[in-house]
This record gives C-alpha cells, structure tokens and sequence, in this order.
C-alpha cells in the first residue's frame, strides 16, 4: 500500500449522519476506511467502462440440470473460451437446481460479452456479472 | 419448468426498437426469452429486498496478501459463518494480489450481513455481493 | 494443538539416512514433523479403512465435454448425491477436455461408492479419490 | 475419441473371477470399460514418474486455522507459485479446521515440488497429492 494523505473534506450535516449510520451497520471502523472503499469502487467501475482493461469477473449461474442437454451446452459454450475462463465452480443447490461460479480474467468488455452469452442461454433461470480489478490499481 | 402462457403488451416504438438492439447484442432469441430474464431478475430483487428469504450469494473480494495478517484475519472471519459459507476460491492473480469468491447460503439478510463484515475489513481492495436465488422460485 | 511429548525410536542406520535424504528432499524442518505427517497419514487411512466413519473426500476427473451428453449425465449423477458433494470445482483445461474436482463430505464407504460410479462413467478418462480427515481427529 | 479396436486376452478364472466382483461393485457396465480405465492409470502413472510432462494436480491440505499465521504462510506460499496454481478452493469444514484442495498445471516433479513444500508446512495436519493428464494423452 502508498502512503496515507490525510485531506478535509465538507459534507452536509444530515447526509453524514446518514452515511455515519450506514458504515457503523456495516462495521466499518472509521470514515476514511469507508471512503476509501467508495473510491476504490468508483475506479473500478470507470475501468469495466473503458472496456480494454484486463480486469477480473465473477458470473453467477442459477440453472436446472433437468434442462435437457442444459449442462453440455453450458459447458461447450464455456470451452469456446477456456483462455478467458479460470474455473467454474458448481453447488448443487438441491436435486434439481444449480449454481455455477465462474472466475474468469480478460479485458472487461470481453468478459461481458461471456456473461451476457452465458446469461440468455434458454433454461438460465439468473446470471449477474461482477467485474473486479486484478489489484493493481488499486494500491 | 411450467407451461408458457402467451400474451400481449404493448410498448413504445423507440423503447422497443432500443431493446431490440440491446437484447441482439447479448444474442438472445428472442423477446420472450429475454422479457422472462428481466422478470426473473426482478422476483429475485424482491426476494433479497425482504431479506429473511433463503437465499444463494456470492461474494468477490480483491486483495493483498502481503498485508500483514489479513490471510488470517479474513479466514478466521469467515470460520465464524462456517454454516453459511459453502466454499471459498481462492485465484493467486499474481505474486501480490488475491481474488476470493465465496459462495454462501442462508437468510438473504445473514448473507448481507457477511458481506458487509468482509469487505469493510482493512486491506481489502474491493469487493461486490450477488444475491441469487436457490432456484425453486424461478420455475 | 495437544502438548507434544517427547520419546525415543530406534530405526537402523541406513534406513534413517535414506529418510533424511528423503525429508530434506521435501522440505521438512526436523524428523519429528516428518514423522507426525506419517502418523496423522496412518490413522487417515485406518479411518478411510474402517469405512462408517465421517471424512473429507476429493474426486479428480478428467473427461472430454465433447462425448455426447457427458456433462449431463455427470451432472445428473452428482445431483443424486447434492446432499454428499459440497461443490465441484471445473476448470476448462483446453478446448476439448475438462478437469472436474469435487469436494464431498459424508461417510467413508459412501464417498467411495460416488467416486466409483462416476469415475466408471463411459468417456470420463481418469478418475481419482482422495479421502482425508475433517481435521477433528487430529489435532 | 479413437476407434475401438477388439483383441482377445487370457486370465487366470479366479482372478476373473475376482475382478468381474470389483468392476460389478464400482458399476462398470463391462469388463473392456473397466480395463480402458485400469490401461488410461498406469498411462497416467508412467506419465508422472517421467516428471517432464505438463500434468494436472490437486493437492487436499487439511489445516487449523487456529494456527498463528498458517493461513498468512499458506498463501504467501502459494503466490510464490502463482503460475503454476489455477485456483484453491477452501471450505470452512467447521469452527476450527480448514479443507483447502488446489488446482495445479505444470510439469509433473514442479507440481510434486509444490505439494511437498506445502504438506511439510508445520501446522498442515494431512495432505495429499493428485496427479492427472491434462488429457490429451487419454484419447
């Protein structure tokens, strides 16, 4: 990690408080290690919009493995681009649901275009996609 | 899955013509396929909005290992939510950055809760939640 | 961890000096480590062994996702036991062929028997099971 | 796959005997499936005795971690190896101990390298070394 650089900021009054109450309910110890969270966000999203940043993703799959030939589909598909995919991960929800976890590592518009693929597969019941960084912006 | 019941609804002609093209782009079939994904999205919005719901959640984190301790401190963490974490994976991104996805299980608000506690741990770069469903609302 | 206790062995010379060939080639600090890691690995296999006992087991598969309706009928399998498997990690390797890693929990003999029936699936081309301790017997 | 050539072989009819028992057991449908599997292992053994040949490897580690910093050493460790570690699946097995399974690709005698240094680590209770094909040599 840099150096920390300490700086004032101003608020209103009434949207502090409301902000000191939501990073006391999610355990945060401080402001600033609240803030610094936001920001870190912020750049992450900036970067999944650039689009030609290599980046990180998460894609979650609900599906029925009863869905004939559902799970090889889903498995071809994910084969046409096994440079960009990780791994899977797969729960077995019940005896007829599943969920699939992908990690996959690529430029982030390449990334989506995987997700929304994989996403409106007939027999998909959800998906959503988390783009991340790699890390190394975010000192 | 149930019987399909057809039906009509009516939408503007610019709306429509901007769905179109959207729903292309992710290379759906058509717009009953892709209506029934927004419609699916949205009970499982609901589900995790009330919170005391059975639900699946994934949990991105991106961070350091080289921060002293945080290995410890985020596994010891999570050993306090054994009975909701069904699986973490862990990717090495490169000689100093960690990716974990853990996958859980349990009250949508419970998930929330951990959620919260995880990423608002020091060190932790960044980090998302996804609620799905565990697949038996979405028939 | 228990207090250790320390005691004497005796094993004849040219057998020691191989071992120690043998532990420096693995890393270990000392023989004692070495010899606790043979101990803790001979009471596993008693466990595996007796068979009614609870234990962790990994199953490696490999297979081609390109033998028809395999991914399914793996899928469909593992289903028959979602309340065994704790997940399945799958990494794509290539564009042909699949690396499937399951985590399971139960008792012994039933780990054994869903390792022999989906590693005797037509068209998987290696299976293997580890079966390990869930750590409470040694401690 | 490749075509199936068909040849006679000859067995002692005890031994038979004894292996139409097991090959029944594990749920082979016939004997030729049960014999591709045991011809594919000992291809797969020889491949990970040769020690050069790009392989696949899980390693199951078994850990508290209640021990000061293991899960800090474990993952420094690992990073050192990061090209080598596809992914780490870890679950939380309860309040105290910890079931990580790794996913390796390398050279066979890099991959056992690895899995040495990480079984001998002080703390690790139990581990084991899967070595597989990548799949390629398993037509």
């Amino acid at each position: 990690m840099s150096e920390l650089v300490r700086f004032g900021i101003a608020v209103e009054g009434g949207l502090l408080a409301a902000f000191d109450r939501q990073i006391q309910g999610k355990g945060y110890a401080n402001r600033s290690e609240a803030i610094r969270d936001l920001i870190r966000d912020a750049l992450v999203q900036e970067l999944a919009r650039k689009g030609r940043h290599e980046m990180v993703g998460t894609i979650t799959l609900v599906y029925s493995h009863e869905t004939r030939e559902l799970s090889d589909r889903l498995n071809h598909l994910q084969h046409d681009y096994h440079n960009s995919i990780v791994c899977a991960n797969h729960v077995h929800l019940d005896a007829h649901n599943c969920l699939e976890v992908l990690i996959l590592r690529g430029k982030a518009d390449s990334i989506q275009a995987i997700a929304d693929r994989l996403i409106g597969v007939k027999g998909v019941k959800h998906g959503k996609l988390v783009l991340t960084s790699t890390g190394k912006e975010l000192t």
